[in-house]
């Protein structure tokens, strides 16, 4: 933040500034821009798939996975954070490569991650010793703490989205991590993981079932089910849409057993829009990074105006108002901050356009 | 509640008791039985499906469904009760049978209901509207103060069981009924209902969906998801016992949008035994009605011993110690008041006796 | 509740009626007044002071307090209620009256309690063995399973009101019973005790704080404060309506460490009335008993009007429109089973009749 | 964050690394320091009262309280946040200084605030109109987006400790901010505001009462209780430590309508240690501002030790070992962002090494 420049010839007012300065106080009369009338956060952006795409298969042809790196990944690096390899404020956003037969090794880390698969399939992420399945459209969860590696047996690389609350967990001064064992496990490639047998079914509930593993003390409650396939997402979708006679809809992931967000932090929806719909202009308290999935159209984020395709990915700033258009009919996954700014009693929002 | 004999040959003392007795007061002392040691309920009871299925079906010979009787219905009227026709002293029980082509017309009450249907198909229960298939195994609610009624447009009758809080209800003074208009509505018979095209993926939640229809105020909060289908049921308790190596496996049917109870007073389970299992002996404040969905086997309450197969339903009163063994595999459905008694912080479970 | 007359000369429906009956089911179309329109409970009821006193004294002449009765306690019966010692389907109201010298000894049970101080000083509860003076106008809590006793070292009598949640918990078939130790405890006469001493100021919540002593599993949460002392209740009131300008006051009595109710199934407050303030008539779904505890005035319920002074009792039944109005200023206590209704999602209000 | 220093000979990687750079994107694999494996966050720091003292009241000679400005306030700036004016990464902190017969003009802001009076008497803060007096040891609200302004009719300056989660808010980019109207309003000069004489009294809780005034959509609840007297919290201290005879004892501020902590986002503490007492070592997740109202002794946080007496002010950083001893008895007051890290999940504390 700016300081108000000062006409100080009083030299009793010079000698107290200084004074202030040895002794690690700040006057707030002289600090401007620290209470803004609205949030005035970061810019909109927009990263191109087409360049994400081909960064990352050069990466996945000139870099190994090893040890201290452990995963192949491009994080998205806002340019208004000053080189921080942030996509927002409190958000990471990333594209991860996993090379046909390779494997990211366990570790794992308070921060709380999501993958949204975009190419590829045949890859299995082990979650705290589950295997999950992953394909295009799946949402798979790797809760804080939980321990997780992605293996890829296959023949074909993969690429998926990487969504996290790391940098609001640093700003927090709570980042813990662990490197897990060397050795990769054996493991069994079911269809379904021990995650979805149990929570699988809207409504049901085990009684008695297999607890989540836990890490130490504090490391978490999360959603027991860690998977959220295409295929549910996409007939739940149509199904709303045909049901409401509407032009959009809109699914939250949410933890089954609680009904809650899937993370404590981090809220996760899909967004689908038929062909021409355009949304209601909304600003929120809050930052969003959207990963287009399908379809085509665009999107006003405050004085700018994006096109999209498959796999682009954008950034909506706090408070910043947002509308999307579909040229033809597109899913866009939406990961945001509001968990945590709605528990911190910020949350607001706001139609400043309404539209169908 | 017993009176103590009291020897009051003093004068002064028998006048105070008649005096007393005028004025609409009680003297505690004389009360026995008022502060058992333990909850001191009804018997365990149990009723013949044989029996049930057969007086079901006479009375769908010679009894029509018309307003004023709104259902054909036989109660379970537990015989320790005085002739109420309840179950326990909280809930219902019942069988309903809808013949070919009948029509059970709309009402609403605030007492809450749920069906657990035993033996036909084709039968469409509208929930506010909302046309609900109701099959084999399938659980259908229809909430506290939700218009519902029941179409049979098939050829063959429909046997159900009928459970509610009614019993509990009465006892809070809290009972509503309102009878709906005469008029059948129109209906499209598609196989999902709007509930389960909106709320049936476990971890898919609607946003900005239908809201549920309410009654007046206070009608009450319940569970957007309809229809629990045996399938989904069936499939998730094969996976339970798969994945666990387990004898035995519970699902809890909840509230999917809050992973409680499907009712603020009832709670409804899923009990499968793999054949030769036996359970262990528990005891629970609260009653239970067990309803024999599929296999054979025997229950131990308290000094009872009750053999069992499909449609009998017996009653397990609060605080008996329980155990189940099943001859063959075997599928039991539970209606417990353990909701309200736990929002009373009256809720106890004891493990009697542990077995595998 | 009624049956149908029913013309059954069929004597097949005859026959089915028999096999019916012998079978323990009940025909849901023969039962009248099982759903009616709107709760048709209890009528309203008055227990007079002077009667109650008096009776009350003459007891403590006669009857001497023993193991086995534990306490001298005139129970409001309710006339409606068939010869049950209850003052309505959910609520125990009594006077307890304690000699001077005497002691009640110590017991506990799952149904909670509370006193409300009528007349007289000087008396020691002791709740789980924390000593908790009563004075006129002081609530007293001793909540679902904590042990508790009554000692009068002083030279005048007591007599309080008893509230319980008894004939609820009857009902849910969950009453627990236990005797103390025979031993009278020594104890020290300490103004505060040390629920107060760690509970008493408002938003100042002791840390790592004496936990409050625990029964068996499941006997229940509660408030940690005991003892809601007059001089605050009054000062509350007083400054409620000076400070809002309106005739009329309320203060509930709620658990400082949740602002919840005082127990899990009942509900607590004063009301205070300025001379000749009348207010809305309300109906409510649950029943009261209400204490005058200072002034007169009038209440009407439904068809009937009480006119009432100091130590007065009367039960406001579900559903009954009710409204006071006050002679002089007037101090009334309330106890209502509202809790337990509201948790079971019953609860609904209504103003008939709005007034100042 | 560091990044890892690469020998990048081979060309293709160079372009690689280059063509992400004008991507926007950072590769994972390069970025050190982003996983610690525990929270390496700020140092701990201390500032003396002696020179907080003396700056504040030089202040308070050399600078007029202005409209832009609004208040003369010296922040404490950590030193290690590289010239940001906030005492940790989600706390400030500051000293306010308020002269004789001045006043601080009205404005409020999403950010939550408390004041813990330090020095001087017969101030008046003015919460949305509500007159709260000032004095030494008392705690006061001004909760997120809470018309306030402060007053000071009398004679003596105050000086009060300033407590805000404004960087906490920052991050999350939800900073509102209004100016108020320049007109003083006129208010009354009693000694109990509204808030207190509605919530003042523990257990007793207002029915149909004053909401609290409410600004834009999603300004948050908070505490309807705006002050906490030290008399109160004086009282409570030295009844738990006379009736546990324990060696420490602490009080936490909490919404004396829910048990919570007073803010969303804040947690607010007042720690009294007997001469002697060391308290137990423990580390936690989160970071803390400690105030010295009274005593004197030293903290060892992780390898620094801080000598303090009354006035001085330190920050114990995420997840470094803390303890206290008092040389002569003291009460430390403490402000902490555990509420956020609670509800984010990320919540750990850890005993180090036990003591009394």
């Amino acid at each position: 933040m700016a300081t108000r420049r000062f006409a100080a010839d009083d030299q009793k007012l010079n000698d107290l500034y200084a004074d202030l300065a040895t002794a690690d106080l700040q006057p707030l009369w002289l600090l401007q821009g620290l209470l803004p009338a609205v949030p005035d956060g970061l810019s909109p952006h927009l990263w191109r798939w087409k360049e994400l795409r081909e960064l990352a298969a050069r990466a996945g042809d000139l870099v190994t996975i090893e040890r201290g790196g452990d995963r192949r990944v491009l994080s998205l690096a806002h340019p208004g954070l000053g080189g921080l390899p942030f996509a927002t404020h409190t958000l990471w956003g990333a594209v991860q490569f996993l090379g046909a037969r390779e494997r990211a090794p366990a570790h794992r880390h308070s921060p709380a991650a999501l993958r949204f698969v975009l190419e590829g399939s045949g890859v299995w992420t082990l979650v705290n010793g589950d295997p999950v399945r992953m394909g295009p459209g799946d949402l798979v969860l790797t809760p804080s703490y939980s321990w997780h590696e992605h293996h890829n047996p296959g023949d074909e690389p993969m690429i998926w989205f990487d969504g996290l609350d790391l940098p609001l967990v640093r700003n927090l001064d709570a980042v813990f991590f662990e490197p897990g064992p060397d050795v990769p496990p054996a493991y069994v490639q079911v269809s379904g993981s021990h995650s979805e047998q149990h929570y699988g079914s809207a409504g049901l509930a085990p009684v008695g079932a297999v607890p989540p593993p836990t890490g130490p003390p504090g490391s978490g409650a999360h959603s027991p089910l860690l998977a959220y396939r295409w295929a549910e997402t996409d007939a739940r979708l149509a199904a709303i849409l045909e049901v409401s006679g509407r032009e959009s809809a809109i699914v939250r992931y949410v933890d089954p057993g609680s009904g809650r967000d899937i993370m404590p932090t981090l809220r996760a929806e899909m967004h689908r829009l038929r062909a021409r719909c355009r949304t209601s202009t909304v600003r929120t308290v809050g930052s969003a990074i959207w990963v287009v999935y399908r379809g085509s159209g665009q999107t006003v984020v405050g004085d700018q105006r994006f096109e999209w395709g498959p796999g682009d990915m954008f950034v909506t700033p706090s408070w910043v108002p947002v509308d999307h258009e579909a040229t033809e009919q597109a899913d866009l996954f939406m990961l945001s901050d509001t968990p945590l700014i709605a528990a911190a009693e910020l949350y607001r929002t706001e139609v400043v356009s309404a539209r169908g």
